[in-house]
């Protein structure tokens, strides 16, 4: 039987001792000069492949590019190791034969082993992907928005809804073990910690660090699962954009090993309980 | 100055006497032997241009053939007549950069007048589309399956959670005149006629006709805005695979045509107020 998503990550995450995920998000604002789409994917991948537990190529940034920046989403997912899972982050939100043409789209076409989906039209977004046995779809729970807390926290008598999301995330995860995962942001630390007490089994990918400075104590933290697994922590500009200049490749090998050594570093911190005097994420 | 979205449809309304929207939903598993995406979808166009008060395309679909598929929306978009306006159905629902580059990809690179939503992470979904002034974003407030009522009902103290984003998107309307509308299902009667009279403003796009079998009256009866608006109501695979043989465009016309008259048909009974006793929707 193959392997399935969560035992992929988890022997990419042993194999090259990283959490850390590199971003595709790749803007035609600010590409290095003359290096066209696919060059730049494929560059990026060679240059942060020993790092990068796994990859997360940002769907609406290649589709702005038209047909041709389909096709080089297409080349640049091919081009990732085959023991390095990718995750198509697509925050798509629809039901039935939509969300199961979504699925092609991602897993058949494009080979992803993951997708991301928005949960406004509730558990029927996810459902329809969870017929690909080997593939993850992680969902969004908290993200790192001012407005997106006018909803994600929308109050009942009892929780906020994020809450209820969880909740629901557990239930269809216990039909389909390895299949469910979270988007939690960084820069919603308490949060973060919360969903990890209500989910302790649920894989968390983790944006909202790098550029967006969220918590990576918190993230390092609470992100692994009661099974050991590691979050997934996705850093994309500071990496692909360390440079815009012809040494990009190189400039982002180098932004990957700072954020992997980082990660380690916490990582080592939090393993030696030297983490967190006073600043530890209190739960009511 | 350039016509706004609403211009563009409400002149398209009163030339066709149409509220009928053709949905783009072409399926691998459906389409008639041999004949090619960018094929059908412009005899489909052609079959129904007379009664489509506007088309819908829905992104996911297209985006299952791969790189072919972007390019047959593309060239179905472009082959859509000028004066009917084209709503591109993604769900998508990201924020930022990333809702930048889905302005982008909708906009500019395909040519649509609008795009569709999901709001689960707020106004931070729609706000980076509102820089295109004659663009339109329609934002998902109910959809029509059972799993979404679990969040969008998500009761407050003070109101289900789509309470508060139409009055988030009314608010946002106050400032964006003629970008922001609602997508409410026609399965949801009781709830679009609510949604209406706490937006009276906002037009509609109304899916849930067709094989889903909403209810088509009350769309007609509450669809309309305080301008006299009327709402897009959508219809695809009852149209579009009216048949899977040979004759699939002169079934998609007949379909149409069919369409189109049980609309007028409706209004007409509405606006004489013939229409409702006994079943005319009730709000509290």
């Amino acid at each position: 039987m193959a392997q399935t998503f969560v035992e992929k990550l988890q022997a990419s995450q042993e194999r090259r001792q990283s959490w850390l995920c590199v971003g595709l998000d790749p803007s035609a604002d600010q590409m290095p000069d003359g290096v066209d789409l696919t060059t730049f994917g494929k560059a990026i991948v060679d240059a942060t492949a020993e790092f990068a537990c796994a990859f997360k190529p940002n769907l609406m940034f290649y589709l702005a590019y038209g047909p041709e920046g389909f096709q080089a989403l297409q080349a640049t997912i091919a081009h990732v190791p085959d023991d390095i899972p990718v995750i198509l982050d697509a925050k798509f939100g629809d039901i039935s034969l939509t969300a199961g043409y979504y699925a092609r789209a991602a897993f058949d076409v494009l080979g992803a082993d993951a997708v991301t989906v928005t949960p406004y039209v509730g558990m029927d977004a996810v459902t329809p992907l969870l017929g690909y046995e080997n593939r993850m779809v992680f969902v969004l729970v908290r993200s790192s928005n001012t407005t997106g807390n006018d909803f994600q926290l929308w109050p009942s008598d009892k929780a906020p809804l994020f809450r209820f999301v969880t909740a629901q995330l557990n239930t269809l995860a216990h039909q389909h073990p390895d299949q469910i995962g979270i988007v939690v942001s960084a820069t919603q630390p308490r949060d973060l910690a919360r969903i990890r007490s209500w989910a302790p089994a649920l894989p968390f990918l983790i944006p909202g660090l790098g550029v967006q400075q969220g918590d990576l104590a918190t993230a390092v933290e609470h992100g692994v699962t009661r099974h050991g697994l590691g979050p997934v922590i996705g850093v994309a500009r500071a990496i692909i954009y360390a440079s815009q200049g012809a040494d990009f490749a190189e400039a982002a090998h180098q932004a990957g090993e700072e954020w992997v050594t980082r990660i380690r570093e916490v990582r080592a911190q939090v393993l030696a309980g030297e983490f967190g005097q006073g600043k530890r994420i209190k739960l009511e």
